[in-house]
């Protein structure tokens, strides 16, 4: 198929890639005229701009935008809801909020055009590898697109099958491929960020282990109840045939691996968006997540030194100590 | 009536002051000879040691404990065991935790002498307003040291007797009067061990809500949804008919009205014992109790700079900035 | 002063009669003609709708909305800012999102009319004890109902002033009164959602607490390890210069002296939407609130037998049984 | 080696015929006279009880106890160690409490016999694919019983090698080979209960993304911000080169695809002794484990209908309602 893709980031440039390979027609744009130049000497139609990206793909045509959640997108899309008519089809491969993808369907069915949201786990590695998709939108767009999505998916490799989905897979094998059609707009990147909100979850109790693992070493416990354990070693052993061995574990392996103390990292740690809107999705629809939530607010507490709750909790101590009468 | 008290520090000496005032005999001992003649000079009988005490007392006696929990106490309540006999009746009014009490309560029956301990919450305003006070121990015991704790607790007061109870506090006033008889050996002390398990989970309360009420100042928030608010007036304004009016919001309100910014606190929060016990014990019935133990760890938390999982989650996430393949 | 009060249910009726009893004038409406006859029984204009209402106040006009958040605060503002002109006073007494506030201000002002957000806490007991009050606004539009804030405050009444803040008191007397100008529009409503907040968390302490002294009597526990605590003395003697006393500790006191079981209750426990947008606001500030958050969850949690999630841990349970491959 | 084995379930039995296989001999002893026999027809040589299997296995012996942790292992190591001495090696591999096996050790150690506690993850796949290891104990003890722990350890397979540790791996295999020695007594236990309580987290991290994906289809949402999910794709999607696949995710892929409704379970969730000592480790170190803690909660909370808390909420609440008298 012909597709546009606007955004040559590390992950646009991947998917423009990985798609060309399997046969594709690739219209590429950036505002990095470099990053169109490198894409087009791999084979990629180079494209000037929007327009220059229209007449290039004909209508009607599929648009892949692959930038940063937010303005960027939100702009682009704009623009190209500007100009589509019937039968275009507009892509958000990004991290958009999903009410947005909501809002923006509406906007473009009101010109014909179809919009999808494709939330995308895999990284660096997808060119190579392959994209585990998420996709929100309506059937006959993402069906039409079924291809692009095909040839961007890991495929079923070396992960064995789950047992009794055999004979469902054997009929739509989207999901063991690694894609999925979640819903009508706004479905692909919901799915994306519960998959975030977990993530937070699963980091974290990685990360509550090890450290009552390292705090066993402490000097203020009883001299033989202390261990000075080997964390590198335990996270290679968990890997290997323990019911906790997954992908994070294996990154924690490697990161323990190059320094038992990761004395390379601060400890200060990032969130997106993600893990807000997810716990932002559970109160919508009244569903406790004590563990999602205490996860994304252990990274806000990783960024400050000293909360001013935790001088209040001071505070009220210091009041204690006799400054102020007992309540009678 | 005559008790011993061991220990003068500043809750020892103002039971021991606030009992002499109600008209009881006190015999007093501390390793410091100067806490010793000081009460001595307000009316006190100065004892010498344990053996001085117990001559003093004569037989049976009663003995007030009120040293730091653990060893102190344990030595001194052990010392007693050592020599005491029939009728004799040990109280550890400090802030054992509450197995230590059954033990030593068994400990002590083989010997017919009876154990009680007293939970207190009060503090150093407690000389001049009394002590509320959760104690446990043998029925007949409690009730033999009755006028002991009517002459400490605070008394009715000023604060409105609880509508519905006024038939159980005319024939039981002991409730109403700020003491009650909470069970066996070792009750008073867990009564006393869950309150400060609560006010921990209150006093997190309060701190979380006034970092989101300071927080609204953030310049990283939309500018019309600022807010530089007066904390020390919201603190006040809330102690005037709100439904979050307490002892603990007063002790806010001063604190907030010294310095608005609490400059004088780092934030570094201790913690007793008893959070953590009171969520051993939850543990131990199988009671969930996220609010009481995410403020016990805030407190834990407030003590380091970065947790070690803090930078495994940095080192996950350097994983996946494609130095590790994903997997296949 | 004159105000037209809209919506005459418990709250809007108390704040009518009250500002009555202080002297002001009443302009009153409300869907329910027998509210709206009642009040004018004691002594308010009845209006008979909001044209009404204005033709009686005449211009400008104070318009203090008094009905629940959401759709019909909402139309009504909506309705006055539709013939609304320079000098008006728009006041919104009930719950809304502070978000709404800032729209709803923004959007008055450029018709030359001013809108007034005013939080309170205090319920029922309103019209004899007077309000507590979080307001945000215009500054002259809020000094400009001075007057009708002063007469619905509670007043100093016997709660003792706040050491350290004599002489800011003296010369701002408002917020030991029980009533503060927070900061523009929304800052009323704000602070008042954060002390949801907060209540919401404090009432979890309590919960969890009482929860742990239940427990204690499980025959789960080893049998000398068990108390059969009286509830509803500790809830009385904690009232009783305990550092835990509060106005919601008396509640519990009230209700445990009721019935120590609680049998009339489910304990399916409602929430309003101010603890969800609290951590709404913790999350957009990037502020962790543990406790607040868990207070919230266990709320939603008590509405549900069983969540999905729970089956799906059974699941995984299961699946450990030999019923799938271990990861080799 | 020469092993005896007692305790002869699931997993005693797995291990005796993984070790037959490696070439190993096993004296085998269970109460149930049916599993010795069971055992004896696949070579092992069977023990009438302790005193048999140690005529069988001579002196010194090792004996490998698998029980079911407390009471079976407590008096089964009690009475190997009445009759062991110098150079007997005694093998927890249940999973007891880790501070029990710093104390067996020590009473073993008075004899000049050796402890060695051995956590096992793995469950009924360990005869085919082999377990994973955490060994606690004396250096030597362990060395000299690693043919055993060689032979039931899962080996290399098919899982990748760690980038950063093939030095380290090709110098002493055992931890990519799927065993460790974690450290003295107790050292294997402990990091076993780590394990455990990760694994809680980990789980509960998936239960409340999927919880929260199920409630997007509730009919409170508004209409077009609904979707009704397939959660069984979901779960096999996110197995395809997603960031947070892993053994659990295969397990709940698995459960799904059986019924996506998951209504053979109640979700009443059990929970071994592990997670709890983890929180309790978590707390004497002083770690805050908000995560680790939530889920053990959740757990606690899908057994009961309603908590005591709740209606003490529900009774707060209805205090609000005009039955008490506001704090003045």
């Amino acid at each position: 198929m012909k597709i546009g893709i606007i955004g040559l980031g590390r992950m646009g440039a991947g998917i423009a890639r990985r798609l060309m390979r399997a046969g594709h027609e690739v219209v590429a744009f950036d505002r990095d005229e470099q990053a169109v130049a490198a894409l087009a000497s791999d084979g990629a139609v180079a494209a000037s701009g929007l327009d220059d990206m229209r007449a290039k793909l004909g209508t009607p045509g599929i648009y892949w935008v692959m930038l940063p959640a937010g303005d960027p997108t939100e702009q682009t899309v704009t623009a190209i809801g500007a100009f589509c008519g019937t039968g275009d089809i507009v892509i958000d491969g990004g991290n958009s909020f999903y009410k947005d993808d909501i809002r923006r369907a509406k906007a473009l069915a009101e010109k014909g055009a179809r919009y999808v949201d494709v939330g995308t786990s895999g990284g660096v590695w997808g060119l190579e590898r392959g994209f585990c998709m998420m996709v929100g939108g309506d059937k006959a767009a993402v069906d039409h697109i079924d291809p692009i999505l095909a040839a961007l998916a890991p495929g079923i490799g070396t992960i064995p099958r789950t047992p009794g989905r055999e004979a469902a897979d054997n009929e739509d094998p989207r999901a063991e491929q690694g894609y999925i059609h979640a819903g009508p707009a706004g479905a692909g990147h919901f799915v994306k960020m519960v998959h975030n909100g977990i993530e937070y979850g699963l980091m974290q109790a990685y990360a509550e282990g090890f450290d009552i693992l390292k705090g066993k070493a402490s000097d203020k416990l009883p001299e033989d109840e202390r261990f000075d354990l080997n964390l590198t070693d335990i996270a290679e052993v968990w890997r290997r045939g323990s019911v906790i061995s997954s992908w994070l574990l294996d990154l924690t392996a490697i990161g323990l691996a190059k320094d038992q103390d990761l004395a390379q990292f601060t400890g200060s740690v990032a969130d997106s968006g993600e893990g807000q809107w997810t716990i932002d999705a559970a109160m919508e629809e009244k569903v406790p997540a004590n563990v999602l939530t205490a996860a994304l607010f252990a990274r806000y507490r990783s960024r400050v030194d000293h909360t001013f709750g935790d001088k209040l909790l001071s505070a009220m101590r210091f009041g204690f100590g006799g400054h102020v009468e007992m309540p009678q």
